[in-house]
Formats: C-alpha cells, sequence, structure tokens
C-alpha cells in the first residue's frame, strides 16, 4: 500500500499583511507547515491557521526560521549552536499552545528560508534543530529535503524522517535540488511532473538531470496554494494519485 | 498550617543587555515569573532560567506582556480581545518549551507591567488572558493582585487563582496599592513589612492606609533580587516566616 | 487661483509583504505620505518609494506611526511626550536618509492610524508631534484632518498646516468624521463627492451631516490607490478639478 | 603637529537596559559611534547621547549594524548589496534627526559588529556601506580597521577615512588583530601599550606579533568606558598623549 503527503507552507502573513489564500491550499493537504512569528505569522494567523488545519485533520507541523522578519528568514545567518536550538524550542512551543487549543499537537517540523537550506549541509545546524525537537517531544517527524544532513541528524537522534519532494524540480546526482537559474531546472510539463511523483513515491526512484536514475524516497509532496493555477494543479496530481492507489495522507 | 509562597520576575534579559541577577534570586524563591520575550526574555534566557529554576524546584510561571521590547511591556496598548488572547497564548506557549525540555510544567500566570495593571479594571483583557491560559491547560494558576478584576473572571472560567501580597506596599480600602508618589505609600520600617506580611498570610487582614483593616488573600508574596539588600531582605523575610510556623513553597 | 493637493499614504509594503500598488498611486498624487518602518515600510520600501516620488516632483513627506509592526500602528499606545517626540523624530530621519539622496527634502509630516487620530484631541502628543518636526525643520508642513488639536499645536510652534478633506466621508458639526458605523457616514454618489471637494477648496465650506453649512480648508485630498475603482476615481476628481481651474500640486 | 582622535561605541543602551557609562566615557572622547536601533540604541537613547555629545564638542558617528537586536549585531546576516546599503542608510538618515536637534552633524560612520568584521574583506558590503554614506554626505569619514576593504571602498568612491587603532591588541603582519584566542593577542602592559600608540600616531608604525615593523596610521584610537579601570585608562593615555604634543581632538 502505497501513501503520500501532501504539504504546504501556510500561516505567512503579518499583521496587516496578507500572503497566500491559506483556506484554499487547507483544503487540499494533508501537512501544513506553520510559521511562528520568527519570519511570518503572529499569534493571530497561527491560531486561524491551527484552528482551520485541525477541524480538517491536517497535520500541524512547525516552520522554524532564523529571527528575520524583514527578511522573511530568507538571509543566512550565522547563529551559536545554542541559539539556534533554543530559538527553534521557543517558535515550537510557541505554535503548541495553538495546537493545544484545537485538540492536536505538533506533528512535525520543517525548518524554513535559509533555515532550511543551511539544513542541507551544516550539520551542526541541522543537529541543533534536531535536539530542538527531541527534547520537546521525540515524535516529531523532521520534513528534510532529499540529500539534507538533517535527515541524518535526525535519525541518529532517534526522530523520524519524512523526505519532501518536488513536483516541477529536477534533481542532481547527489540529490539536491537543480539550481533554478539553471537549465532545465523546472519540470514545466504536468503530465512528466505527475508521472515522476508517482515513481518517487511507487518505486523510489527519479530520473536525475544526468539521466541517472536515483534513489529517492517520496514521502510528502510540497504543493503550493498561490493562485488558481497551483490550487489546479494540487486537484490534477491528488487525482492522479488516488487513481495510482496512493492513498493521500499524513505521514505516519 | 499556613504556607506562603515567594514569586519574584525573572528572565528579563535580552541578547546582550542584563537585567537582575536571576541566579540569585532563584536560590529564594519558590516561584518564578519569567519573561516570554515580549517585554524581556529571549529563547536563551528562557532555557537558562527555566533550567535553574527546575533543578531547584521552582514553580515556573509565564509573564506575558504586550508586545513591546522597547518599553518593556510598561506602556498601555489598546489590543481586541482576540489580539490579547493569542498573543498570551503564544507567550504560554513559547515558555512552555522550556518547562517540558526540563521537565516540569507552567504552573501559573503572572501578566506583566501594563498588562498587569490592566487587569486590575479592564474585565475584557482579563477575559482574554484567563481563556488563554485555560484552553492551554486549566490547571495553570493566575496570580493577580488584590482586588483586580483578573482574578473574579479567572474564577468564572474555572481557573485557580494566588493573591499576590506586597511586603513593602500600603493599600488602599478598596485593596488597590497606594500610588507610590503618595505619602505613605511605603512601608519603609522591615520590621513593620514582615508583622503585615505574617498577619496577610495567617489572618487574611491588613491594615489599610486609612487604618481600617481590610480582608486579603496573602498566597504569594512578591520578592525581588535586584541588588544585595534585597536578597538579604528575602532571607529575613523567609525566617520569620518559617519561625512563624509558615511553610515557603509553591502555591497549590 | 485655487489649488489643491492629492496625497496619499505609500510605502507600507514590508519585507516580503506587499500593500497597495506605490507605482500606481504614484503617477496621480503630488504628496506622498511615507511610511518609517514603524508600522510598515522598510528601508528598501522607502528607497523605491523616495525614488519614484521624487523622479516625478512628488512631495514627499513622512506617515511616522507608534512602534507596532504587528499591529500596523492602527492600536492606541499610551507614551510619554519625550518617547512621542523622539520616535517621530527617528522615523523623519531615517526617511530624511532617502530624500536627500534623490535630491528632495521632507515636504510634511502626517501621523499614520493610531497616532493620527490621537492626535485629534490629545494635545501632549499633538505637541511632541510637533516640536519633533520644528526640531529637524520648522520647515516642515503639518497634514491635519480637520478638527485636530494637531494643527492648533503645530501653529502655535510655528509650523504651517495644511488640512486634509476627504471625498467620500461625511462631517459631523464638529468637522469630526461621521463614524463609518452610522448611517451616512459615506459619500457613496461619486458626483457629490466631487462637488463637494470642489466647494471645500472653492469656498471653504462643507454641508455636514447635520445639515448645517461648516466651514473647512480643503488644502489637500487624501486620495487611494487600492485597486483600478480607487485610480480611476483619482483620475476622475482630477479632470473635475482641473476643469473648474484648480490646479493640482503639492501644497505650499 | 600629531593629532589623535579618542572614539567609543556609545548609545548601545535599549529601552530599559542600560550598557556602559555612556556620560562616562563622554567627557573623555572626541567622537562618538552612536547605534542607530538595529543592533542597539532606541530613539530615547540617541536623543540623550547625541545631546550630550554635541554639547561637548564629541565628534557624532552612525554606528550602524545588521538588523539583529536579538543579537546585538553580532552575528554574520548575508545580506544583499541593497539590502545593506539602505539598511545603512536608514540608520545613518535616523541619527541626523538628532545631529539637526542638537546644531552638529554625522561626522563619521564607523559599522559594528558582524558588520564591522565582514568590511575587513566583504568588498561588495563595504561598498554598499560606502555608497550610502556617500549618497548621503560625501562629507563623512569612514572609520575602518586596518587592513579592511573598507577603507579601499571609501577611498575609491571619494569619501575621507580614518584608521582606527587598538591599545590593547597585537597585530599580525597584515595589519588584521591577533585573534584574542591566540596567545599574545593582548597587550596587557599599560605602558607598553601607551608606547606602541604614540608611535602609531607619531611615525605610523607599529611593532607586529612577528617581531616585524608595519606600516599603519594611527588616525583614531578606539577606546571603552566600561568601569573605573577603563576610565582610568582613558585619562593615561590621554595624559601621555598631550605631554608627547599629540593634540587630542576630533578626525578631520
Amino acid at each position: 500500500m502505497f501513501a503520500i503527503d501532501l504539504n504546504s507552507d501556510i500561516g505567512e502573513s503579518f499583521g496587516a499583511w496578507k500572503m497566500g489564500d491559506d483556506e484554499a491550499i487547507l483544503q487540499h493537504i494533508t501537512a501544513a507547515n506553520v510559521a511562528c512569528g520568527y519570519h511570518a505569522g503572529d499569534p493571530m494567523v497561527m491560531d486561524r491557521v491551527v484552528r482551520i488545519a485541525a477541524g480538517r485533520g491536517v497535520a500541524v507541523g512547525a516552520h522554524p526560521s532564523f529571527p528575520d522578519l524583514m527578511g522573511f528568514g530568507r538571509r543566512k545567518m550565522i547563529l551559536s549552536f545554542d541559539e539556534a536550538k533554543n530559538y527553534v524550542k521557543y517558535q515550537i512551543g510557541a505554535l503548541s499552545a495553538f495546537t493545544t487549543t484545537y485538540g492536536t499537537r505538533i506533528h512535525h517540523v520543517a525548518p524554513h528560508g535559509a533555515m532550511g537550506n543551511m539544513c542541507q549541509d551544516d550539520r551542526n545546524l541541522a543537529r541543533a534543530v534536531c535536539e530542538a525537537c527531541y527534547e520537546i517531544d521525540p515524535e516529531i517527524i523532521i520534513y528534510y529535503c532529499a540529500g539534507a544532513v538533517l535527515a541524518e541528524e535526525a535519525e541518529k537522534i532517534g526522530l523520524r524522517t519524512a523526505c519532501e519532494i518536488f513536483a516541477d524540480r529536477a534533481y542532481e546526482d547527489d540529490l539536491s535540488l537543480r539550481p533554478r537559474k539553471l537549465e532545465g531546472a523546472m519540470i514545466t510539463d504536468e503530465d512528466e511532473a505527475i508521472a515522476r511523483c508517482i515513481r518517487m513515491v511507487k518505486e523510489g526512484k527519479v530520473r536525475g538531470y544526468s539521466g541517472k536514475d536515483l534513489d529517492i524516497k517520496g514521502d510528502t509532496l510540497c504543493v503550493h496554494g498561490d493562485g488558481p493555477k497551483a490550487i489546479a494543479f494540487v486537484k490534477r496530481i491528488s487525482e492522479a494519485f488516488v487513481k495510482e492507489g496512493i492513498e493521500i495522507r499524513p505521514f505516519r
């Protein structure tokens, strides 16, 4: 029996500023990566999105970031191990107030932006993120991108992991995403994108940009809700999964 | 059998800035009101003080505030009911990451600064604070100052309350603290201050500024750790409590 | 010879979040009230909008606020006189870095949101705002809403003032805007709105909600750029002003 | 005729938190590097220190930082060129509100903490800082540490520069400060420290840690005001300069 989780970054509005259509995408996903106030998200936003997610059975995860509202957490910052660990703890804790309110719990953690990118190869940062999670709740699942040292550190410490795959991106031989600026980085054909996802889930394989077949775990697919086209694609790929006998549900 | 809790505001350093001597006062108190990042406190500070408090059996409480680092939460802000409620939740949640880490839990909540002052008579704000606490954990105890509508709202919703008393302050007939700028506001004689505290705990009475005897619950005494003189007073009053058969322990 | 200034609040994006269409409205206004980082606006946004405004001869004004990003400056805060004064100074100064860069200067100051509302009748706050402006540059013009003590304080200190009028709002007899929630608060007929504006500019009169004719100075009209309908109205009213022989230019 | 400027970082308090004794050190220095709100300093602090500095003829400089209050600007951040440039502009502008108020102007700019460190060899960042200064006022002087690309970029753009020297630090052959953790990093003998400073000012030479004589410009000496011992050293070295015929005055 095959299964896939559909995740999306949500709750990235802040105060008077809106970003994304949380309500719309929450109709289609099974896991929500919720901003926790360091790059986006404020307590009003967090309350709203956790309430909706919990009401629909969408698994709620924390989407912690460097403390950088002005840069939306997209800028590299060099923190000490303890700073990174405690900042991640603070954010997970803050989100847990809302999961507790709505009768659910923190299901997973997916580092945001620059923190997420650095977790590909910064073992120290990755370890700090994992220790923060483990000390709050060893049941938390780490969402990582293929090839990340984050997964290794999570497994070392005893946390479960889910490998996040992307429908529209090409992979290099080391499983890193082919940089957007390079030719062939994007899979623009929707049918091809869907076929690739199905193969990643069912066979654990993807054809790399080089042409080589690569091993990859397809646990959770990252989807976007920005605009009707994105939502339409989520619906299309969901139908394809169902037709292929792939169950769409939160990762366990 | 009589008992008193000794509480103090701690964890009010921020980044490179130090405030107070948390380590020193934590040797003497039974309950810590820990800043949660909105007026003071950052995740590094929170981690350190919760670790020490938990290690000594000091009950850890949240000390939530308006979002006002530059004003240290001392400035009145007019928030909506939902804003106040969600901001308090966020802060309690953030602190809970550290209490969970160190094997303890949020014991109480004591609103800070302007938020605390407004909870004396702003029923809407008081209700928001209480709902935030109750929805996270109905076992949370509300620390309030005598006369506050905060206590009424807490009891209405089903939360337990602890009345905070002050050794060095005169009371008006409505149990409010006599404003510092007025004559007779401060009890400067230490022996008198101690005797008043003992009476508040044992008899539930205090002589008001007007001369009238007032009913008051002496559940938890607010103490300060700023400087050797303050610490010496905490030791002195603690010894007096013990001699009077008053147990010093967290409020239950 | 009659003249009107068209002003709009701009630069209210922040980091990754967009608000309003600054480029569009800057094609139509003669004065821009630029957010300075306390409620909205960051240095990237400020640089961009000041560059465009200066390039088009739009007068650049500061739109200072309480320090409240999470509340977009819409929440009342009780600051001391010196806090208010220095916070306004800081924001004007920050904006002046960009006006200097683009060869212009701070033309006016229009307090934002809750600070603006409080300047209607909080004489202390109004005075703080005016002193901040005067000490930086006595040529700064204060934009105020009819009836505000802000205008009185500005004139006392020696600052020039411009009275801001609204096309779509009804006035009470004390020149305050009729609250939106009350019946008859909005002037929904565009022709009537335009006729009222022309009369305010040419005759200095407006028919109040009560039916009484009121004295009002029509120096600067507040317009909005949120959406094609708003922009279309700005064009329409601009054409009407020109036809009536009213010059559209920055207030002097 | 020889001259030396004595500079110190000041205005690094924030809200309720105090850091350093600005009043004390302002009695002894000729140039103040004033925090501008991004790592420390708030408008109240800025107003106070600029007023005192201006009143004593101390040259006021901006001490801009990465936007990182929680880390006191000590953490590396990777900003784009435009972000760095506009953030520095914003901070200089904010400070200029207070220099204007007190009848003086921004004399120099000395990047703080991690931004300062990165200006040693990050040419892009250094250029951004210099462009920010130049576009606000080409008379601004760049304070740099020996060996910094910041000086080269400043000179390329047409800004004057002042080389900051340190009394208590050993120099490597490339004029970088010998890292504190290494043996011989600190010059602990006060007489030796003073003699080295005098030689740097008069001869433009310093004996490096390797034993080699190095060329260095001694334009401005960085001093500290944290505690009576630091202040006593400032007095001692000042007397030594005067005795050697070295005038103590702001760099021009």
